[in-house]
């Protein structure tokens, strides 16, 4: 089939790869004239025929929502546009609704895999009506991998970027499991390699995983990672989750601790530490550091 | 070779079948007779030749103590024996200690692998002098996976159940992770079939892993896990990992996060939760919940 | 001076006390027409002479809405209206835009006191243009303690509401601090008579406070709150403060600890724990508790 | 009444001249002769007349346990040591053993009240049999605040220590409070000045309390505290209360969130934040930062 495809990212680029690889017809734009095929959405849509399927792989916010208005000028009734950026699952109805004032369907997508999804498929956490999913579905199974699983069509308008920003909020734990039991092995002498202990815990363990199989990669390139600072951005999706978990009443002690680390690793220095300091020391006299 | 192996209980019983295979002989002993091989540890030790190894296979604390005990009065300088029992690693070098002093040889080996051992294969960690170690690799390599992982020498007596206790750790925060998850898709109604989802990670995702398979092993048995009570208990190792941290001044938030969560959930009121109860009814009249 | 004071509960009946008591003219409104002074709140703005203050002291979001709604139909330029309410901060701008349409001043504010605040003095964080502050300010210092704390103009719209909220989350972790350690005091058997060890850190310790004191008081009335259920609620600010941190990437491990330890103990059973037992139950074979 | 008082530091100086100002004799030693009234403890226990009461202030562990060392050579039965210093509570017993196979009696005092004890007298919280308590008893008198609380006996031996640990574990979590209220304040631009904001509350509001009055004191020092790093010791105290925690199986989380909070602040680089970069990196091509 045919798919217009906005966005050629270091996402959206290697999709597009993987999608004609598996036989389909790739219209692709890009800001960048160096990575597009087209020289506007304008000439995008006119390229495809109808119904038409434009997958939109932009940042979220502003890039997403300026793509979505001038598609909602060009597109016609029955063409659909998916969402397989990090937007926001609030954000998704709006779109839906905005499109279905002009007869066009819309579909939201989570998708995983990042630079490995070329070769391994990406995996798909989609939403939206059954029949505007229909009309994607070859697509979709152009980018999943290619086993039993893989991709899932997650519910309404909103599940599938709901069900990707769950992911990455238990990504955000998982991650700051092995990192947590990386540096305590580091900081005890028990044992003395602790790179050949996360790689014999690739077979066999409670815990082999494939984030752990990355752990391994990473100790193997810096075995103490020594060239790296402590430094961890975060993208959305993990206080997203934690939003929708205080909307739902819902405790998540790890993975809203695993985002305050994040945000404590950016931090050149401790506002509330430095509370903590002046208190200790109108009460006991404790000694603080003066900053230099 | 021959071992001698203390303790055939749902570990034991299984990690003597695939050391049998595996083509070795094992000398069994446990407490009941219907599971032993022999009636006594003297009997048990009679029946190997010098160089013996023995492993150890007891619950922790006073079992294996009096085990070593007595095992320390009936073996012969040069032979060997393995904890492969969840000891606190900080037993090991007083069992070490305890055995060097009649010439006999320790080895502490922590064991992953649960009721999946006996066909998969046992994660090993161990920790010991290579001379020790070296007697007792035959039985290492027919318990653990058959891959290139799965076993690690972690280092001096104790780094092997040091490295599974932080092992269990991590274990604790990622199915903290998924627990989370699970949760907030559950509570949230964006997402219409949450097995569905947590299927479809199983591949292409950043969190596949062997525990997310095993999550959809239970979800396939009982849905929305409505058969189970949310009552969790903990082993030890969970403790050990966060008191060895506060030793190392290590911060371990998602750990020790998903450790206090099985606390609470063992308790049937809160305490903690009766005094915020009690202060807010002090300060603002705020209705309280009378027990009935 | 006059005031419209709409909302006579709990906590509006006894502000219009003690604005009396300062020698005040409070006309006051209530839905409850046995609280009420007046009938309706076109009967209230009646009763009031130019430049008319009217303080709205009602639940947050739909009824303050409504309020507001009413009062910007029925005042005139240079009246103004204060949110006394538990209003969000992000909702104040927008009632100032509201009300400024109509040359109507608005000034948001934080109080703080609850059932002590008659004897007591109300605290008072307010936020708004200086002309709005300075007309609201005879009741601004009927209402605060007589000392010299007790009352602070913030900044500008929603300061008032805003500090009110960081308030409430401080209170929360101070809170929890005192109930995790009361529970610790209680489950350990060193310390005899925990309520004596509570009652003597009124005086020379660190910790000393207001809310110990209230602790104090609900032990005596009830030494091991047996009477209660471990079961609170919480009003909106704690969750506010926790989404105004994840906005401006601000750690805050103690206030989210408490605000989920107040979700989790509304919790009939926990649904991650069913989770985690779930797992437990697929690699070990750990027994669970079934439902009865 | 006549004490001997071993350790004239910071906190045992002024604790010896507040018994003094009550109007007993105090004979105190320290190994830095500046300090010392007499030249050893030998000295010491030949200026006292039986039954002696001796207290001991020196830090816990080794010059602790020295000192008692000595005074269970030097002491004779029916004589009461006194650990006012901040042994764990798990010593207590230990000690009390030792001096009762001598017929000594032992009584352990956690004391707080920092540099303000002098003038506002220090709260106690001791643990011991009646009799040996009653005969420190005048000296508890002297330095405990001169109001109705301040002072408990609070058990058996080691009450005391644990009663006090549970105070700082507490502690903790209060200035971890407001600490991270400060810190939200601070960034967000909501409230134009916070300092006067944390003045304000120290009346009339539910979190007022004398860390807070510290707070507004620091915050009037150095109004951003611009002049300090963020780095926080801890003290032991923190670390034993999550210890005994974990022992009973009761969840803390906020106390430990801010012995965590502290553990972080002291690291120049998290390794844990090191780990979760590189796998960053590793699934997304995420860009690290590199060590200078």
């Amino acid at each position: 089939m045919e798919l217009g495809l906005v966005g050629l990212g270091k996402m959206g680029g290697n999709m597009r790869e993987r999608i004609r690889r598996a036989g389909h017809t790739v219209v692709g734009y890009d800001r960048n004239p160096d990575l597009a095929d087209v020289h506007s959405l304008e000439e995008l849509v006119g390229k495809l025929s109808a119904p038409r399927v434009v997958w939109v792989m932009v940042p979220a916010g502003e890039p997403t929502q300026s793509t979505i208005d001038r598609l909602a000028e060009l597109l016609e009734p029955g063409d659909v546009v998916v969402d397989g950026g990090n937007s926001r699952w609030t954000d998704d109805e709006r779109h839906a609704e905005q499109l279905a004032a002009k007869g066009i369907g819309f579909v939201d997508c989570g998708v995983s895999g990042g630079v490995w999804g070329l070769e391994n498929g990406y995996a798909l956490m989609y939403g939206g009506d059954p029949e505007n999913v229909a009309k994607v579905q070859p697509i979709f199974d152009a980018l999943k991998p290619e086993g039993p699983y893989g991709s899932v069509h997650a519910g309404r308008v909103g599940a599938g970027h709901f069900a990707k920003m769950v992911h990455n909020g238990i990504e955000y734990a998982m991650m700051q499991a092995y990192a947590e039991g990386w540096e305590l092995l580091e900081a005890a002498d028990a044992v003395t390699d602790v790179r050949e202990v996360f790689r014999s815990w690739q077979e066999g363990t409670v815990i082999r995983s494939w984030l752990l199989d990355l752990a391994v990669k990473a100790l193997d390139e810096d075995e103490h990672l020594e060239q790296l600072r402590g430094y961890a951005q975060d993208s959305g999706e993990g206080r997203w989750t934690v939003e929708a978990a205080i909307d739902h009443a819902v405790p998540l002690p790890a993975i809203t601790a695993s985002l305050f680390a994040r945000f404590s690793s950016r931090q050149e220095d401790s506002p509330q530490m430095k509370m903590i300091a002046a208190l200790r020391n109108q009460f006991g006299g404790h000694a603080v550091e003066k900053k230099k």
